[in-house]
This record gives C-alpha cells, structure tokens and sequence, in this order.
C-alpha cells in the first residue's frame, strides 16, 4: 500500500543532502538529509528524492555558526562609524560559515532602550541575508528602563543584556550593576559584562598620556590584565550576591580565566565567552611599526590581546569547559578613515582609537584551525560556535544543531582545505583584517539558511539582502 | 512517481516509534524513529508506516544507558561468591534502563590475563540478555602480561583496564602502574584506577581491630577520605609522568574531586566516575543497628560512603564536568548469605565483609531524580549514564545516542513515575538493596535492545537468554 | 679592681625588674631587666640594684601591648559621640596591657587633613595616659591633599592612612583609591584599607529596609561575606596595580583571608589585621532579645561578626602567619545613649546604630586565652599584638620589644588568672563590653610605661593625664 | 655604694662584644654583650670591662648558624666515601659563620639504630670544633627500633630523625613511614622526609639508560619535579593521618612548594627545609662540558636543581614563610675521585654518581648575598639558618639566638665585604665547590663558639679538635 511506505509518505522534500557526515556538539554519524520549508525534518538513510539535492561526500556538515557578539552599524559616539552594517556583516558573516548573528541594540546615556531596539530594527530590516536576533546594551538603567522596558522587552524576545564596567558612555556604577543583575534574575534573562576596571584604565591612560606614551601599542598596558581580572572578580561577586548567572564576554588570559574557573567550582553559574584575537594576537600586534609606528591600530581591542603564555590558558580553557561561548566581537573600523582607527589622525593618542577588531568572517576557520593542531575537539567546536550560543541566548533548538526541527542552517566543510587569510578575499566593508596572512587549514564551502544555499563552493550566491529574518529569542537555557 | 517517495524508499522499516521527544547528550528534539535491522536508520517528522509501532507520547526518548562498571559472576578469593551472572545480572540492568553492560574480565595473580577473558566469555555466552563489553583487570603485569596478553587483547576489543591501589590480590605496586599506564600509552588504551592507598588502610585496620573495634561502621573509618586523595594525587601524578590519560573510578567526595579538578585545571586528562552510593548513602548507613549491629554491612563498599557535604561536592560535580561517567559499581554479594556480606558471621571483623554494594538496576532512576531536583541536566544525564561511556569504552556509535547508524537502544521514560524503591520489585539475584524505602520520580518504562523490546510498560518480557552480544571496543574517544 | 666591674659601671638604674621570664616575638629567657630614664638599658643575669625592683616571679613579661586600631574622642556626624576621650581611653589601654595607642585623626569630605591633625593633637595633649601615635584617615584626597599635605604630614610621622570603601561620608572612590596608593608609594607610606563594597550595602540595606527588616541583626544581612570578600580582591588589585604593599583591617573570616593567602602566595605585600569580635562574636549576638530585640545592636560593627566556621578560620589564619596584627577596632559608643548605639532610637532601623564595638581592654586576654588553648604560640601573641604593629607602623625598636634600647614600655602577665570580663571592672567609659560573662584564662598584672609603673597588681595607680607622649611614627617595617 | 652598682655585680667577665648591632630572629638593637663560661649573661649599654674584648663597631652581630642537615663522615654503601669528616667538617662550617651542626646517625638495613649511634659517637668524638647534635636516619624500623630503640633514643637526646622514600638502601615502604610517624607522635619527636618517588625514579632511569643516556646531565631527567611533588603530597597525608607534624627537606621547587603550601593553608603542621643549589644551580650545570661531558657530576644531587623559574619560586618562598629552615645538605664527594663522584669512571652512567654536593661554608654567605638583594630580610635570614633549626631541633636557647643565657655562639658579618667563592679558599676536604666563582656580598669574619673565638677576621685560629661537644636534643618547637 503506497501509504504504507516510509517517510514522509505524503510529501516531497524540497531539499536532500546526501552522504553527509553530520557532526554535532556531540553526535557524528553519516545520512541523508532532508529539508523541507526551510526546516529539517528528516535525518536517514537513503532518503528519497527531493527538488534538490547537494552531495556532502568529503565534506563534514556542521549547524551553521552562531556569532553571538559582534557589532553592526552600531551608532558611535565622537563621529565614529562603523564600515559594516547588516548587509555587507551578514554577507561576510556567511561566507564564514555563521548563518546567525547576535548584534546590539545600544541605549544611549538618557536614551530609552526601547527605542533603540526600534532603531535597530530599522537598520537591520530590508538589509541582513542571514537571521538574527538582538542583545541589548543597558548604558542608563533608569527606573523606567529597570521596571518597564525591560521587563517588556524580555517577554517580546530580547533576553540578554550587555552591560559595561569601563567606557564613559557606557559603563555602570556597582549600584546599577545589581540593580540590572536583579532584573535579570526576576525575569530570567542573561545578562552579559564587560569587565575591565573603568578607574584604572583611566588612570594608567592619564599616566601614560603624561609621559607621551600615546602610540598604540600603550593601549596594553592601560588595560593590564590585572584590571581586567578586578572587574571579573567583580562581577562574579556581584551574581553571587544577587543569585543569578552572568556570562563574562571577551575573556582574554589567565588571570581572568582562574577567577571564572573559581567560580564555577564554588557551583556558581558564571559562563565565559572568548574571541579569536585572544588566541592569534599578541600585545606586540599593537606594536606594529609599519605606517609611522601606528599600523599596531589596526589590532586595538579591549581588552587588549596579551602574550603567547595567556593565548595557551586561553587555548586551553576552551578545551576544559571554562567557556561556553566563542564569539568574534567583530567591531568593523575601518584602519584609513577619519571615521574609524586615524579618527584622531595617526599623532593621536591610543585612547582616541576606536577600540575593536573585524572578525566575524574569519572566526570560525580560525579556531577550526585549533581542531586540526588537537587543541579542542570537533564536537567542541560545535558547542562553543554554534550549540552554545543558540542554548545561552534561547535560540534553540531552531539554530545550533541539526537535528530533526531545526532550521535547516548547515555548512558544508572542507576540513583539509588550506586558506591564507586575506582581506581582499574577505567580504565585509573594512579595508583590513588582524589576521591577514594566517594560513589555516579547513574553510566553510557550502552554506545554507533556512534550507537556501547561499554560498555554494565558497561563492557568494548574492541572495536578496533582507531575506534574513529577526529572531525573537526564548529564554536562555544554561 | 513512486520511487521520488521519501525515505527509506525501497524498504519497510522494521519497526516505528512514533512521537518521540528524543534527548541525546546535547539535543532534543520530536519525531519518529524509524528501525530496521535493530539499527536506528531513520529520525523524521511522520515516518511512514512499519511492522512494529510503538507510541512515545508523554515519555522522554533517551539512549540505553551504558553502565560501565559493574561486576558480574566475577571469580572471588576465599569462598565469597557474586550473587549475579550475567543472566540475572543483565536482567537487572535492562529493567533499570541500561542496555549495555561493561563488567570486568579478572587476571589473577599468577594467571594469565587471556585465560581470564575466555573464561570471562563462557560465563556471558548463553547468558546475556543485552550486549556487553569486557574491560580487564590487571593483577599481575608480569613482562608476558605487558608485552604480549595486553597489546594482542587491546587489538581484539579490550582496550580499558582497571588497575587496583589496594586489596592484596589485586593491588599494583607504583612500578606496575607505570609500566600498564606506559602500555596504555603505546597502545591507545584506556587505563582505570582504584585509588586508594592499601598501606595506610591496612595500618587503621589493623588498629581498629586490635582495640576491638570491628563492627561494619568501623570499615569508614579505615578509609578516610585522605586515604582516596592521596593514592588520586598519586594515580594522577603518574599519568603525567608517563603521559597518557587515566579515569579514577569510584570516587567518593571532595578531597579526591579537589585534586581531580585541580589536575584538569592543569591541562591533564583525567577522567573520573562516580556512583550512586556517593549520592545517596553517609557512613550513617553502614552503622545501622538492626540485626545484632550487623546490618550496615549492607552498605559497605570501598571508597566508603562519607557525609552529606561529600555527596553535595559529588552532585555539584556531575553538574560542573569533573565526572565523565556515572556507574553502578554494582558488586553483588548477598546480605544473609555465608558467601556473602556474612561471610565469616556477624561476629567477624568488618574486614571480612565483600565490598561492594549492588545498584545496576537502581542507578538511572536515583540519577533521573536529581535531574528532577534541578541537580543536572537532562543532557548531563544522558552524558553521564550512556553518551560517555559509550565513548569513553570505544562504543561509540554504536551506543550512547540516538542518531542515525546507531544501535537502537532506546529507553522511554516516564518523568512523572513515581517509584519507591523495593528490593522485591527487583531483578537482580541481591537478597536486598541499600536503597530500600528511597522514592524517585521518574521510571525507565520501555526499555529496547537492538530494537528488541525487553521491557514494556515496566514489565520484563523475558527474551531469549543470550542474545545479549559481545561488543569489541574500540580506541577510547576522550 | 673596681673599673673591671660589669655593666654600667658609672651609671644607677632607676628600676630593675628581677627574675623576669621575658618573652619576645622570638625569644624566651630569663633575666633581670634594668631601666634608666624609662628606657631598658640592660639585660643580665643579677644586675645591680636600682632605686626601684620588681619581682617579676610567676609572672610572664612581655612588651607592652601596641593597639595599632582604635578610635578615640573622633568626631563623628550625625550627633553621635563617642563615649572614650584620649584619657579613658588610654586608662582602659593600659588596664589591659597596652602600652601604645594609635588611633585616628580623621579628615573630613571637604577639610583639610592637617588641620585634622591639629585638631586630634589637642584632643590627646593633657589627656594620654600612654604613649599614643596617629594614623590619618583619608576622606577626601583633594590634589592639595595628595601633593601637598600628604608628603609633609608622612615626613612630620603620620606614615600611615586609612582609606574607606564604604560610609557615606568617608567612602573612596576607586581612582581615589589609585591616587592615594601611588602617595603612599611614593612617600613609602602604609595604606590601610576598611574592605567592604559600598553600593552592595546599600543595595541590600534599602531591600531590608522596605521589607520592614529593621532589626539589629538585619546589619549582617546586609554586609555579607561577599562583599567583604569583593573589596577585599579590589584592593589587592590595586595594590599590585600601584606596586605597594597595603594592609587590610578587621578581616572578619574565611572568603576574605582566602583572597588575601592568595595574593601572599604570589609574592603581593598585603598584610592584613584581624579582631576579638571574630573570634568571640557571631551574628547570633546581634540578634539577641533582650531590650525589646533591641540588645543586639551592642554587637553591630562592620564587618559584622559571622559564624564558628568563621571564627575558626580567623584563629587558623592568626596561627599561619596570613595576620600580621591584632588590634581592638575600639569603637566606644555608649549603648543606652542617643548620641551612640540607641541614636535614633530603639525603633529606628540598623543602618541608624553607630558602627563598632568597644574592646581596648579587654583585647590582649581575649587573645591571650588562645595561646592557652593552643590556638597560636606566646610569641605570635607578642608579634601580632606588639611587635608587628610596632614595626608596620614606624614605632619599633621604642615599642614593641623588650630590648637594650627600648622603651620600658613592659606587661607582668599571670598566665593562669582566671577572669571573667565584666564591664562594671573596666576602665573604659563605655556603658557595656560585648565581652560580658567571658571567662579567660591570663591577666595582665603589672604594666610599665617608659618605666613609670601604671597598673600595679592590677590597680590603676592614677598617674598625670597627659604623661603620655605623642610617637612620631617612621617608615613602615613590613 | 658598691652593692649599688649595677651587673653582674660580684662577678666578672670573661668577654665583652663591644657596639655590637646585634640581630637576631626579631629584633635589632645596639649593645654590649658580656659573656661568661661560653655563656651571654648581659646585654647593656657600657658593661664593664672583662679579661677579652672585641670591638664589633661596623659589623652585623648574629647569632652563629646552625646546619641542621648535613652529611660528616657517614658510612657509605658500594665503596663511596665522604670526604668530610668531623674535623673538617666542622672547620669548614665554623669558618662559613656555623657554630652548630646536625649531621646525621645512619641505620643500615638490618642493623641497630642505637649501635649506629654508638659508632656515630665515635666517628664525632676528638674531632668537632663546634658543638653537634645528631638526627637519625630510620632505615630499618623493626619492631625492635619502632618500640625500644626510638623511644630510648629519643629520651637521651635524639628527638628528630629521617626517612627516605627513595635510595634502594634507605627507603621506607608507606607501612614502614606510617610506623614511624606513629612513634613520632607518640614520643613527640619530629620526622623529616626525603620525598621523592622511588618506582618513578627507577623506571624512569631504566628508560634512560636503556636508551644510552648516561651522561651526569641525565640525572635530572630521572627525577623530574613530579617525582618530588608526588611523594610531598604523600608525605603530607601521611602525616595528616597520623596527625603528626613532618619536615619535608630540601624542597626544590614550586610543584613541592606548592603541596607545601595548600597543606600548610588547611592547618597541618607541615615544615619545609631547602639548600643553597636550589637557590644558585639549575638542571644546566649538571650539563656541563668540561671533562669529556662528565664535569656535571660535580652538580649532581637529589632533588636535582630544576630551572630559574623553580629557583624564584624557592626564594619566594623563603620570603613568605613556606620554609622554615635553610640547610646546606653538604654531602662532601671528591669529584675527582674513585671513592667520590668519579665511583665507577666517568663512562658509568649518571645513577652510579654519589648523590649530593659539598656546601658547609658557603651556605650562609649564599642565603645572605639574597638579603642584599632584597629578596628576605635579616631577620627572616637569621630565623631560616639558625633561629628556627635551633627551635625544630630542640636545641633552643642554647643556640639559635643571641640572648641571656644562650650560649655565646657569635658571628661578626661584615655586610659589605664583597667575595668571590673559590674552592682554593674553603676549609673542607672536598676537592670542588658548586659555586666556583660566585661573587657574594656578605662574609662572616668572626665566629665565637661558646664564647671562645675560632675564626677572627677571616683566620681560622686552629682551636683543639675534638672541643665541640655533643648536644642532647630536646623536645622540637614547632
């Protein structure tokens, strides 16, 4: 009987991929898979037809990435812009293997957050080729902002926030730390700090400035580790005393890292995320000579890359489970704009530099390179590029696995093909990347959102700018 | 046309299970799950039609748990006899959720280890109601054991062996671990650890019992708590001489977690597993008073169970990633049995009493109820009970997840079932359970081997005796 | 041939202690002490006579008692007065065995420091009955301040100053904070720091507060470990920021002293001070009943006393070396007064009841008892009593030592007095001791100041107010 | 009035140290010191005159060292013999500031402790220019040692004695080290321990010379710091379980320290001792070139020195209280000898090279250099080489202080005079120095011995052999 035959017995998948080597964030078995509305919803062997079909041999075939922090087309204080905005930093994001990103709605100082989440709408809307959801940036918790807006927004699919212990502009007293942390905690949302200490950066950065210590490379040592690990320690003791998680974003070594692995043994739930610039930079990075001594610009972040012995702890705290969360950070100066690094001219002091690096296309070849050297296993990739980040900022299960359900976001990898990082072969709007030389080994060749092959054989198939949807995002699972 | 029908086109499945809520290590997700040749070959949203269905509504779908060390018809010295082989035993086991048994193949000092594994095979062959592998244990690594026995076994499937730090016919000396560990090594083994120090256990014995101190209670205090941590420091300090991995077996509190956790934190593979008593019993247990004083024997097992504060550092471990591996240790002796626990008599010292308490059909519903109590997830549970030990023993795909490929051993819980514990309701061939009376929510109602199904609705269906299936391990994934 | 005589043979001593089993921070010997113009200038066996001797048999004698932390006639805001001047101040000291006092002179938000100082000045001069240094306290770091008063005041002898993390009116700012280091760096000062983080307190004291929470006990709600603990870090990471040794007062327990064993261990110059109220009081005392539920507000200090597993940890940490002093944290504030703990009333809520306890007195048998119950050593005793602060603190070899060259600044201690502390036998003028009821073990009998005899078989024998002289304090010793 | 003058009124002098600046374990001060019968009996300011005087204007005035471990004259095994005996021992010692020694009394395997302290005796008797105590050395514990010998040896004087866990002739099983323990314990006597792992080691050395690495240089591949560190942390539970204090000698390095440490912060009482070759020489000077690769011998000891890392560690460690003792370990073996370092040709490999090297001499100057460097202070320099020996090893207050009524061992340092070590310019009998051409700042130029002046300015005065006298032990400080 024709209805007695298997599934799905009544309808015609529009998509299979066939002989895939599907590898989760724990999971690794070979079928086919079978796509129909943009969705999963077969996984077996020997499917049968479909509209379409894409043969995975070679290939391992990963949930497309999840960049859970980056930075686009984010308004800028002091004439700042930023080169990429949804458009050219979804492309580039795909054409990296990530077919979700997490960027910030931003209130400003005296600015309502709600607001800026309709801003951000608006810059998002008709531009972004993959999906997206939205963090907030909390830069004034008002008791507006405390009491409605953010009870509201939570409910509408904003459950994470980005909080600032340093920057003017944006950062918080302890008092209004709590004050948010305690909002969290009601509504259960996640919140995300920043930690450097904003006292002694400013500090040091007034005691360098005075000694005409003003070329990039100072930039590290306004913001030692040792600031970084006070404001770590900080914020951990401030979710333990509010009885909440945080997860600390952007960790950079081993001070921070220890305080964070304490933490987590004393059974607090405190998450980390980390970057690829804090595994491939180094403070002399910001000693560049090229350009009249301020090439070193081009990798100021914050906090600051270290050294080789800091990249290890880091290395390796993505292997031991200290960080749940590996994210680009991708902040899109331009380095030969007065509207971006040279904002102040190159005679200007670090401090006026726009603090950030681009990254979000090269973030997942460059720890997939880690895989190869064994320094965290395949399946750890997964988790911290794409499982976690759905998980933490509820997202799952419609982004960070594949499995039956699951929105059909899925990347085709070549794991022994060799890449040269070059800006020139890269597809976001900034005219340099940190990493240009860097040869890895395994590269994102075919990828697809919601079913649609947007990049085929590493080419960019120019799918209709805004056929990236917003996501609203349930509550994060830890 | 017929053969564009979907999946798998040209073949009936052998049986479906319909609206599943499956939950792997790290996903979860609904569908069917289509079977054929008691492999899972199919996960889809409305699988077509089979020869067996089965509705999963209202349960959780999860893999068969792997339970990775237990103890079944294992030869004793001095007259002591298990109460289990491996009909009774993996009748138990299946009862309880677990489809896959790891007991242990025993080299005796002087005898050779290949002897010991056919041996091993005979008692299982005819026997088994659900497939097994056999791990070795090591006494006597004399040069023919460590050049010859080993290296030919671990190419044949056995490539996990137990060492002891204590008991006189089974201990180690440090030198005989270095060189099983530096096997290991070479040959891509698996090494576990019974770390306890034989010396300092005998030197408290023998006080305790020259100042007439000899009740079962007195066995905790035989082996305190710096006796675990000091032979794990060692254990530990040898695998990073010769290094290779290790798992520490049994580990009973925070004094051993601390240097477990605190190697890891190092960059050292250590694995570790604990097990129910850890959770659910205290030395209280072991100084109950009813029959003549004698009845804590039921609870006497080495390490010993400790206090409260260690099974809250043992539930926070699961929880924070120290154990890999969460097993029964079930050690079968009869309680009122002069092959038993009362083995030289109630008046005897407690050093005569068999170590070990049975618990293979116990450990995932004690387990399940931490989940329940918010102590783990339901993802740790799955990668506690069956995913890592699948993995871990060089199972893996086989068993430890439901995907595609996989063997189907699949357990329908029902989350809701409230059970008292009661060794009447048991399968196993123990005259109790230390468990009596403890009342768990959640119950493993339908259990399947190899998409057989062996229990339905809780009820045991009796399947042939020996079609249980020896299962060749491969290289350790860890 | 009389020239060949022994020591000093042209000069008389004014006093010679005979028999004295004198103990130092190290060493224990039996001697006569000879004294001349209140200075000790000889130590033999059998010295000459003297106009003056003492038996010192049966008696333990050792330096007089130095109270590096101690609050007297400070002015205070909100019309709260304190109940101890310079005179019943320092009459209380040295009925306790303390020879030298140094309490606070205290600038004001908006005043200057010096003045500051010559207001404390007049307050002491007519008054001390004791030697007596000051440390300042820095409220208001001001450039003036910093550049100005600071380095003329630390070469006038005020080498150290006290900064707040918390008080409104007192409280630092962590740039001020850096600021204030980088003086006492650079003028080779000793910073003290009171650790406790301001915005969690008043975060928790406002929920208290508006849940009706307004009882004493709520105080130690709202001043938990944590946030001890935070500050406590943050000012560690400013110290090693600035490169400075600092000292943390009145550590209440283990979070704390966790953090500063940590920075000790690697290789940071924090020293730290502990109290009598940590190891005899618990926040069980500030719930006492009596009064209307009242009582407990005789307790309230900050931090607060915590628990036995606290006090436990503190008497641990004052035996392995993580303390370097042992001080009163005097705070005499008049119980049944409305300029001290009853200020706004019975009704009024905790956050109203002046912070401190009284304790100048009793100090040295409170700890005393310790080296009785093996708690720490006699030569801990002297180090952490007198020895130490006399050398953080700029005032050794004068004080803290009984040696050739010192000041006659020693204590006749009966080592097996038995005394239970009452307030109606103390010299303070404070109307309660929390102490109230505690028997010790230990007296101190006999005390000399600068030779002079004060207290003699304990009675007080009156002696000029205002014989006690103003010590300018040098470099710290650390 | 005669009687009116002051001390020691009917008595003479036999010596006056004049403007001594004396400092000991705490203090500091100006005086003289008058002695009588090899005793210091004053400490004043002008004593009278006396039949000897010494002017110490310009000089440090310190209590005169006390090496509690070093090797004199001990019986051998395999034909090795030291080349120090008690005579030139004991004249290198005094000439490098040491004025009591603490070698040790070996039990052989099968032999009696007391009749190898009888021969000890013996070997001592006529040739010691400085007193002497003896510790013992446990080898063998019989019943006959454990229950009769100890506990009579202990009550004559011998209160501290130590076990190896490594060296094929000297070391304990664990049972053997628990026994041991337990008598200490019960007999109040102190346990030192070599820790190092015995089964490592030689596993480790098969390996090594099985793949022809034989050179000197090898010996620290032998016995890595996991070796060390493994066998601290058992020495450590050891003690923990028998709840009895150890000393844990010559430490040389962080992975050590670091057990050390974590013991001491949990409460147990955990001494350490280290040596001046792990403050001054790494694993590279056991690498060196000369001699047909074979002049690294000469560095050859166990632990062997580790790396400059591991040497910062060690002088941290000094600094903040981890040690308590500082030793020189002097093991005196001619390099260039068939009986020393050069046993079995210099072809043989690196485990036939005799364990230890000289250092008697140069120990204090070594340490003292640091005290220049600011890396401890003076007081912690005369605590860690005389103080704290003499207290541990109960042999305060005769020695390790300068106080009235200890014995008058006095060293006159000239902190300033700048020397160059060379072996040419020491008084032992071996035929090299580790330290060949180390410049130190800091010489001990005169050395009194119960009062009689051995060495003045830098010549050693040829006392009569045989002078120095034995020292019963008394119950340990700790």
């Amino acid at each position: 009987m024709k209805d007695k035959q298997a599934m799905p017995s009544d309808n015609n998948l529009d998509l299979v991929i066939r002989n895939a080597e599907v590898v989760t964030a724990s999971d690794r078995f070979i079928c086919d898979i079978g796509v129909r509305d943009g969705k999963i919803v077969a996984l077996g062997q020997s499917l049968g037809n479909a509209k379409e079909e894409i043969d995975a041999s070679g290939m391992l075939v990963l949930p497309g990435g999840v960049d859970a922090h980056c930075h686009l087309d984010q308004p800028m204080p002091d004439g700042i812009r930023m080169a990429d905005d949804f458009f050219t930093g979804t492309r580039a994001a795909v054409c990296g293997g990530t077919t979700t990103v997490i960027p910030f709605a931003a209130q400003e100082k005296g600015g309502s957050l709600k607001e800026a989440v309709m801003d951000y709408h608006r810059r998002a809307d008709g531009r972004a080729v993959i999906d997206y959801a939205f963090h907030l940036i909390v830069a004034d918790p008002t008791p507006a902002v405390l009491n409605e807006e953010l009870p509201v927004l939570i409910q509408e699919g904003f459950t994470s926030f980005k909080v600032y212990m340093t920057y003017d502009d944006l950062k918080l007293s302890d008092r209004e730390m709590l004050e948010v942390l305690d909002v969290a905690r009601r509504h259960k949302a996640l919140v995300m700090v920043h930690a450097e200490n904003a006292d002694c950066i400013s500090w040091l950065t007034e005691k360098l400035i005075n000694e005409g210590n003003i070329e990039p490379r100072f930039h590290g040592l306004s913001r030692p580790s040792v600031v970084e690990r006070e404001a770590t320690h900080r914020a951990i003791s401030f979710a333990e005393l509010v009885d909440v998680p945080i997860l600390i974003v952007h960790v950079s070594g081993k001070e921070a890292i220890e305080q964070i692995r304490w933490a987590q043994g004393r059974g607090l739930k405190i998450l980390a995320e980390t970057c690829p610039q804090y595994l491939y930079l180094t403070a002399e990075d910001m000693g560049l000579h090229g350009d009249h001594g301020y090439e070193g610009a081009k990798c100021v972040c914050s906090p600051p890359p270290r050294d080789p012995e800091n990249q290890k702890a880091v290395w390796h705290a993505l292997a031991n489970g200290v960080f749940s969360v590996f994210s680009s950070d991708h902040a899109p100066f331009n380095y030969d704009d007065p509207k971006g690094k040279k904002l102040g001219g190159e005679a200007q002091p670090f401090n006026h530099i726009p603090n950030g690096v681009p990254g979000i296309e090269t973030r997942l070849p460059l720890l997939f390179d880690g895989v190869r050297r064994g320094k965290l296993s395949l399946h750890q990739f997964v988790e911290l590029t794409a499982y976690k980040p759905a998980k933490i900022y509820g997202l799952y299960p419609r982004k960070g696995t594949i499995a039956v359900g699951a929105d059909a976001d899925i990347v085709l990898w070549d794991p022994n093909r060799k890449v040269r990082i070059a800006n020139s072969s890269l597809h976001h709007a900034v005219d340099y990347t940190p990493y240009e030389g860097i040869e890895v080994t395994g590269w994102p060749m075919t990828t697809l959102s919601r079913g649609e092959v947007i990049v085929r054989n590493g080419e960019y198939l120019e799918p209709t700018a805004g056929r990236g949807r917003f996501l609203k995002a349930g509550q994060p699972e830890l």
